[in-house]
């Protein structure tokens, strides 16, 4: 860049005090003003942060190595910085913030890192797990709108872990999607089968499993199986499903539970039913009602919960036409 | 973990409203109370950034992104992440804090993602570039301590770029360390024969790169030399020399230029001292006089600082043997 076009204020002698705001005009040249605002309140906690806990160079070495760390065990099948974010509770926050739903609504929680782009399509009624895996399941789901009615042609695409705690993506040898799968909803619903969930603890064997360790807490995941549901004009829904009584149901490593989302997991008695579905009796049987919202529904709340929440904080930051705050205009 | 062993209140239920003071409890059951400090700190601004900006799911997707980039950026020989908080001002604030001088002590500034481990070692006068490279500049530096005592069998580490603008680690077949070395200062200091500096962009094929350019940012930083000063009994300063009127003077992209650390390069007059030294009348030359402090000097002022910060942080921690605040013990 030719230096005779730097229009910011000259700048030398920065130091603990000076620094932030320094950093905020350098940031301020760009014609995007959420990025600004982003940027700004990045910086600004980032840099009290270390303000407050006098943060060493030897603690800022080791974050810049733990970070390092957590990205090169990042794969294509692996997201280290997304469990990292999960255990840190932003993820529950993020999803709270901008996936509010009204009472009645099935509720979201945490996508976790195990989510892939390669499940395989299923027909209602199909198994998502290949023959050998875990307790047979019978999954049978309705689908509607907060009207009530029925929606159809929806994607819903499940996962969930083997018998063994571990999802397909966590196998030395993975040749192709197991234990996951997609099915379109019907006026009916959608069902498959699939095994009774297990609980698991989250992948320790890399950066974040070392911060749990260091931090005492266990790495574990109540049972529970994963949806994550679209319909054209309607908001995504990314939920789970919570096997009542499980023993972490209360200590979750990444803060997913919700009441509303604990099912009771019941066995088939009805032999007609188990008939009907290629099913024994006494297997798993596990019903749930979902209830999703319109794109229309989710922004009008988010919006206002956002509008809300800034007059908390005291925030006099605009909002943009998306309803987020943002960096004023200066010209 | 045996379940039966958990501790923590049950958690469950938790919206953007209580996952904050819920993520501190579940943090908070390890011995460590400064790594509880830390955590505490840390998760309270990550949510606090998330809650203020309404972190939308898409930006927290770009972030998840943008940070396993630039930890799968660096090598052996680059530190995108040391680059990312140079650029964000975080370097620089984490020197000044631990690293305060008294009037009189050569500042300090950014230690940058250029330093090696591998640097050889050179016997004074010695030209730590090989040939050809740039234009040659005679460095001849005093060492001394506050009280004017020269320091002697200090370890001086010194790194600079080629006449090009890059350091050896970014040649593509970087057969060993050039442009850089390690010196030991005597009576008289320490001098060596190096290059002019010249000002020089930071990497900017990365994550870090994109930022800048989306930030509307040069990436430029003013002409210098950097230098790792090591003496047992002494505080290590992490400085850098950097040449006046350069035209990125005021706008460093790593905010890490001072005044006092600002230099006028000048030309060898005098045929006896180019003579001396193997060099030539015209020739550059740095002419500095560091001053360091001792440990004990610099732990004093440290502690002072942290105690006047958090004084005016309005902040009730406690501080530790080390004048680090600290969770306090419950039991």
């Amino acid at each position: 860049m030719d230096p005779t076009k730097v229009t910011i204020p000259p700048m030398k002698d920065l130091t603990d005090e000076n620094i932030t705001a320094n950093t905020h005009i350098i940031n301020s040249q760009g014609p995007d003003k959420r990025l600004q605002f982003l940027m700004h309140s990045l910086v600004s906690h980032l840099h009290d942060f270390a303000r407050e806990t006098r943060l060493t160079t030897d603690e800022w070495m080791g974050a810049i190595h733990f970070l390092t760390a957590t990205g090169q065990k990042c794969t294509d099948t692996r997201q280290e910085f997304i469990l990292l974010s999960d255990t840190l509770g932003l993820s529950m926050l993020v999803d709270a913030m901008n996936h509010p739903k009204p009472p009645g609504a099935t509720e979201g929680t945490v996508l976790g890192p195990f989510h892939t782009h390669d499940a395989l399509e299923f027909e209602n009624g199909e198994s998502i797990c290949s023959a050998g895996k875990g307790e047979a399941m019978l999954v049978l789901c309705t689908l509607r709108d907060t009207a009530g009615r029925p929606v159809v042609g929806a994607s819903v695409d499940i996962w969930e872990t083997d018998e063994t705690g571990h999802y397909d993506t966590q196998y030395a040898d993975r040749g192709g999607p197991d234990c996951r799968g997609i099915l379109r909803s019907g006026e009916d619903g959608f069902w498959f089968k699939g095994i009774r969930p297990v609980p698991y603890p989250v992948p320790t064997d890399g950066p974040v499993g070392d911060m749990l360790l260091k931090l005492k807490r266990h790495a574990y995941r109540p049972s529970h199986m994963h949806f994550k549901i679209n319909a054209p004009g309607f908001d995504e829904l990314v939920t789970a499903l919570y096997v009542r009584g499980d023993p972490y149901e209360t200590s979750d490593a990444v803060f997913g539970v919700k009441s509303s989302l604990i099912i009771d997991l019941r066995k088939i008695e009805d032999a007609a039913l188990a008939a009907k579905h290629g099913m024994q009796v006494g297997d798993w049987l596990l019903v749930h009602d979902f209830v999703i919202i319109t794109n229309e529904e989710s922004d009008a709340l988010r919006r206002a919960q956002a509008k809300e929440a800034l007059r908390k904080l005291g925030s006099v930051a605009m909002l943009n036409s998306d309803g987020l705050p943002t960096a004023a205009e200066l010209d």
